[in-house]
C-alpha cells in the first residue's frame, strides 16, 4: 500500500483513539507521568489525527485553557472527556464535588420524586460545568447495579442497589447532563455491580448467566440507550456464562452480539481504559487495541502506547483480519455523535462561557444543589450525648494520603476538634500500624494515650484499593472502645455498607453520624452537629496556625 | 476633616499596606481561607488604594493570570510579592525549586568561587521566573546568619553560619536577582539567626548586644544595603540589650535609629507578616500597624484585618500621634523603589514573556542549574554495601502531611523502593506513634515486622514546627537499629545540622546519603545511588499502580 494511502488510513484509525493527558499546563506538573503524555507527544499525536483526550487533574481554570490548547493542536474537532461522575470538582479543583450517586439511590427509597429531581440537577450541574471547562464528553453515568456490598470499585459510584432505582435515576441524570450540551457515556457494559474484584488490579470473573443480566444488569443500560445515550463503555470483566473465552471488552458476543444486534445500540462503543491491569498485565497495547476493535469497540480508551495501538489496528485492517467496513462504521458513529454535540450545544452555551479568572466558577444554584444533596444524605444520632474533653483523641482514618482530596490542614475534620484542644491522629494504610495482635481488641490503645476517642472513618470503595479497606477491623474497634467506655463519637464518610456494618454493633446511645460525601462541606456539617452542644467553649481564633514565612 | 480629604488620606495610607491573597483564581480554592482575602475583598481593597499583595499557592500559570487580574482591580502600579527564597517552585507549582541557600553556604567553605557563581545564578533564576509570573518583588534574600544549629525557623534558609559567607553569597544572589528586573528584600533585620524560638509561634528574645550585632548579624545587611537592596524586612524579635521594651518590628531605636540613621538605609522598610503569632497574640491589627509605622516601617505586611490597619494609621495621623511627614516619606520611598522597577525591567523583559500554556515554564539553563546545585550538594557513602531484601521496610519520616510538597505517590522516595518490593511506611507527626517508652530503644520495631530498615528522614527547620522535630529521638533509633544489625541505609533530606548529628553515631560501613534539597529530583539521585548495585532486579513496569476510573 502506498505511503500516502497508509498515512490517510493511519489518520482515520487515529481518530478512534482517546489518549490520556494531565489537566495541568506543564509536563513538570504531571501527577502520573508514566500514563500522561508529554505536551510534545500530545501535539504530535493530535497532529497525526488522534481523535480524543481524557483529562485528569488541574484546576477548572487550567483545564479550560488546556482544552483550548489541545484543540489548537488538532486539525479536527476532538472528543475532550473526563471521569467526572460525581462532579467536575472530583477531578478538577474549583468545580462542584457532590456526594456519590448512591446517596440519591438511598434517598430514592424514601422519596423517589425528590431523588429524581436531584439526580436531574446533578447531571445538569456536571454537564454545565464540564462545558464551562471546555470538555464535551462526560464519562457518566455509571449504570452498574451495585448488587454486592463488597464491590470494591463500583460501590457508592452506583446509583443504587436494584435495577429499577438505577434505571430511574440514571435516566433523570442523563436528561440533565445532555440538556447542557455534552455527550454522555453509560458504563460499564454489561454491568460491573456484581463483582468483588477491582479490574484496575486483576480480572474479575462473573458467573451471571444471560437470565440474570436481563433481570438486573442490562435494565439501566437498555433504559439509557432508549433515551439516546451517546456512548457505552465496556467492562473489563469475564462473563463466563456468555463468553467463556473473552472478557467483555474483547467479546464480539457481548459488544456486537448483545449490545449492537440484540439491544440495538447505535452510538459509540468505547473501551474502559486499556491501561487497567486486568488488560495491561495480559496483552500488549497493540494486540489489546486490535482485539477490542475487532470485538466491536469504536473508540480505544487510554492504550498504554497509543502509537502501537494505531499501528496494530492499521496492520489488522491491511492484513484483512478486520474488514475496512468496520472502520467506516466506527468513524460514522463518531461523526454522528459529535454532530449531535453541535446541535445540543446551541441551546444553553452562552451564559456559561462568561467564566473568568477571579470570578467564582460554581454558580449559586449549583452551590445550593450540592449543599442540599449533602444535607439530605447525612444521618445523625444523639448529638446531645457528645462530650468532648481536652484529652479526646480525634482518630481520622483515610485511605488516600498523597494527596488526600478531602483532607487538608484546614479541613473541618481536623480543624474543629483541634480548636477544642483535642489531639488529632491520622491513620492511613501507609502509616505506622495502630493494630495489635488481639482479634477482639485490635486497636493498641496505649499508642493514643488512652483516649477517649472520636472516630472519623473515611472509607469508600475506591479504584485501586481492592479489598484492602474491607480488611481493617473497625467493627471490632467500635466494640473494643465501647466496652472500655471510651468511644465518644463515631463518624463515617463514604460507604453506606460500611456504616450499616458498624451500626450493627454501635450502642444506640453513642453520638454518631454518616455522610456519603467526604468533602469538607460534609465534615463541617457533621462536626458542627457534634460540637454544637459545646459551642460556648469554641474560639475561632484559637490555635489558628497557618503557613507563612 | 472633610470626607474627601479623609478619603484621599485613606488612599495614601492604603498604598503602604500589603495584603495576603491566594494564588488560585477562585475563593473556593483558598488553602488558608482565614488568612487569604476573598476576591471581592481584594477587589474592594485594591480599588480603595491598597498598594501591595503577597501571594501564596497555585501554579505558575495561574499566578500569571492572577497578577494580571489583581493589577486590573487597582488604579495604580502595585507591589506583587511572594516568599520564593528557594525558587518560584517553592510557592508556585511548575517553577524551579532549588536546594535551600545553606547548601551553597556549605559549598562556599570548600569552593567559594563556584558557590558565588551559583548563588548569582540562583538569584537570576528566581528573578526571571518571578517576573515571568508577573511578580515584581521577591522577599529574599534571607540575610540572617544561622549561628544556632537549633534555630527552628531560619536554619537551612540562611546562606551560611558565619557573617562573611552570608555577606558574600547574598550579594552574589542579589546581583542575579535584580538583574532580572524585580525588587529585592533583605530579611529579617536586625537578624533572626541567633534564636531557638519560632516567631510564627511565640516571641523570641535575644540577648545579643550591639557589639555582637556589629560583628555578626549586621554585616550581611550592611553589605546588601551598600549594594542597593530595595527593601529590608523587620524581625519579630525582642533585642533586650538594644530595646528592652519593643520588638524590632515596633522599635524606633532599631528601625529608625539603627537602620535609617546609623546604617543609612534609604529604601523601603517592610514589617514581617503581622499575622505571625509573636504579634497577633499580643496586639490588634490596628494597634500593631500603628506601632510598626510609628517605629519606622514604611510598608505593613499582612495585617490580619487590613481595613482596621488602614483606619488605625489614619486616626494616628489625624490625632497627631504620627506626623504627616512620616507618611509622605514612606510614600516617597515606595515610589522611588517602584520607579527603579521600571528602569531595571527594560533590559531583559522580552524573551521571558513568551511563556505560554503548554510550553514548559522552566528554561533549560534553569533546569540544569537546579540539577547542578542538587548534584554538588548531595553527600553519599558506601552505596556498594547497600543490600535490599523483599522484607526491607522503607521508613519515611516527613513533617508536613496535608499536603506534603515533596512527597506524592509517584515520588522516587516511595516509588523506587516499592518497585523492589519493599514495604513503605510513612511516619508524620500527626500519625500513629512509632515510639515506645525505652529511651535507648525508642522505635517499637514489632510495628514494622522486624525490618531491616531503610530510613529516609525529611527534616528541616520549617516555620510553624517550632522544636517539635528536634525532639524526635532519631539518633537513638539509628543506634538501636545498628545494634540489632537491621539498618540497611540512612538518608537525610533537609537539615545539615540533623545529618551531622546522626553521623556522630552512624557506623562508617552503613550506606548513607544526605541532600539539603527535599525535592523529587534529589530523591531520584539518592535512590538511584543506593539501588544501582541492584539495578538488574529493577523492573520499571512493576507495580506501577496509578489512578483512573
Amino acid at each position: 500500500m502506498s505511503s500516502p494511502l497508509r498515512k490517510d488510513l493511519r489518520q482515520k484509525v487515529a481518530q478512534l483513539v482517546v489518549v490520556r493527558a494531565s489537566g495541568h499546563a506543564l509536563d513538570s506538573q504531571r501527577k502520573y507521568p508514566s500514563w500522561e503524555l508529554s505536551n510534545s507527544e500530545l501535539k504530535t499525536l493530535l497532529e497525526e489525527g488522534v481523535g480524543g483526550v481524557i483529562l485528569h487533574g488541574g484546576t477548572v481554570h487550567e483545564i479550560k485553557d488546556r482544552c483550548n490548547k489541545l484543540s489548537t493542536w488538532s486539525n479536527q474537532p476532538i472528543l475532550l472527556c473526563a471521569d467526572v461522575e460525581e462532579g467536575v470538582g472530583q477531578r478538577f479543583e474549583g468545580g462542584s464535588w457532590m456526594p456519590p450517586p448512591m446517596a440519591l439511590g438511598l434517598r430514592y427509597l424514601k422519596n423517589p420524586k425528590e431523588a429524581l429531581l436531584l439526580a436531574q440537577e446533578y447531571g445538569k450541574c456536571i454537564g454545565a460545568q464540564a462545558r464551562r471547562c471546555g470538555l464535551n464528553w462526560v464519562l457518566a453515568p455509571v449504570c452498574d447495579v451495585n448488587s454486592d456490598p463488597l464491590n470494591p470499585v463500583i460501590n457508592m459510584r452506583a446509583w443504587g442497589c436494584n435495577p429499577n432505582t438505577v434505571s430511574a435515576l440514571v435516566c433523570a441524570f442523563h436528561r440533565g447532563l445532555v440538556s447542557e450540551g455534552v455527550l454522555s457515556c453509560a458504563k460499564h457494559f454489561p454491568g460491573h455491580g456484581h463483582t468483588q474484584v477491582d479490574s484496575h488490579l486483576e480480572l474479575p470473573i462473573v458467573e451471571s448467566d444471560i437470565a440474570r443480566l436481563e433481570e438486573i444488569e442490562l435494565i439501566p443500560f437498555k433504559a439509557l440507550i432508549e433515551q439516546g445515550v451517546n456512548s457505552v463503555m465496556s467492562a473489563h470483566i469475564l462473563f463466563q456464562a456468555i463468553d467463556p473465552t473473552s472478557l467483555a471488552t474483547f467479546s464480539e458476543k457481548i459488544l456486537s452480539g448483545l449490545l449492537r444486534d440484540e439491544i440495538g445500540f447505535e452510538g459509540m462503543v468505547v473501551t474502559d481504559a486499556l491501561v487497567m491491569q486486568a488488560i495491561s498485565h495480559r496483552y500488549g497495547s497493540g494486540e489489546a487495541a486490535v482485539m477490542a476493535f475487532e470485538a466491536g469497540a469504536d473508540l480505544i480508551l487510554m492504550p498504554l502506547e497509543p502509537v502501537q495501538a494505531i499501528d496494530a489496528i492499521v496492520e489488522a485492517l491491511l492484513s484483512g483480519r478486520i474488514p475496512f467496513e468496520k472502520l467506516e462504521y466506527s468513524l460514522e458513529r463518531r461523526n454522528r455523535e459529535m454532530s449531535k454535540l453541535n446541535i445540543i450545544s446551541k441551546n444553553s452555551i452562552e451564559e456559561d462561557y462568561s467564566f473568568q479568572i477571579g470570578e467564582e466558577f460554581e454558580q449559586s444554584k449549583e452551590l445550593s444543589l450540592v449543599d442540599n444533596i449533602i444535607d439530605i444524605s447525612i444521618e445523625t444520632r444523639n448529638d446531645s450525648n457528645f462530650q468532648y474533653s481536652p484529652d479526646l483523641v480525634n482518630l481520622i482514618r483515610i485511605d488516600d494520603l498523597l494527596p488526600c482530596p478531602y483532607l487538608s490542614s484546614s479541613s473541618p475534620a481536623l480543624r474543629i476538634p483541634s480548636q477544642f484542644g483535642c489531639k488529632n491522629v491520622i491513620y492511613h494504610p501507609l502509616g505506622v500500624s495502630p493494630w495489635q495482635d488481639k482479634p477482639m481488641e485490635p486497636l493498641e490503645i496505649d499508642r493514643f494515650n488512652q483516649g477517649p476517642f472520636l472516630l472519623q472513618l473515611f472509607v469508600r470503595g475506591n479504584p485501586f484499593r481492592g479489598n484492602k479497606d474491607a480488611n481493617e477491623p473497625w467493627v471490632e474497634v467500635v466494640e473494643q472502645l465501647q466496652q472500655k467506655n471510651i468511644l465518644s463519637g463515631l463518624v463515617v464518610y463514604g460507604s453506606f455498607y460500611f456504616w450499616e456494618k458498624l451500626l450493627v454493633v454501635l450502642k444506640s446511645s453513642i453520638p454518631a453520624a454518616y455522610s456519603p460525601g467526604q468533602m469538607q462541606a460534609a465534615q463541617q456539617k457533621i462536626l458542627d452537629f457534634l460540637f454544637k452542644a459545646n459551642k460556648n467553649q469554641f474560639t475561632e481564633k484559637n490555635n489558628r496556625v497557618e503557613f507563612t514565612n
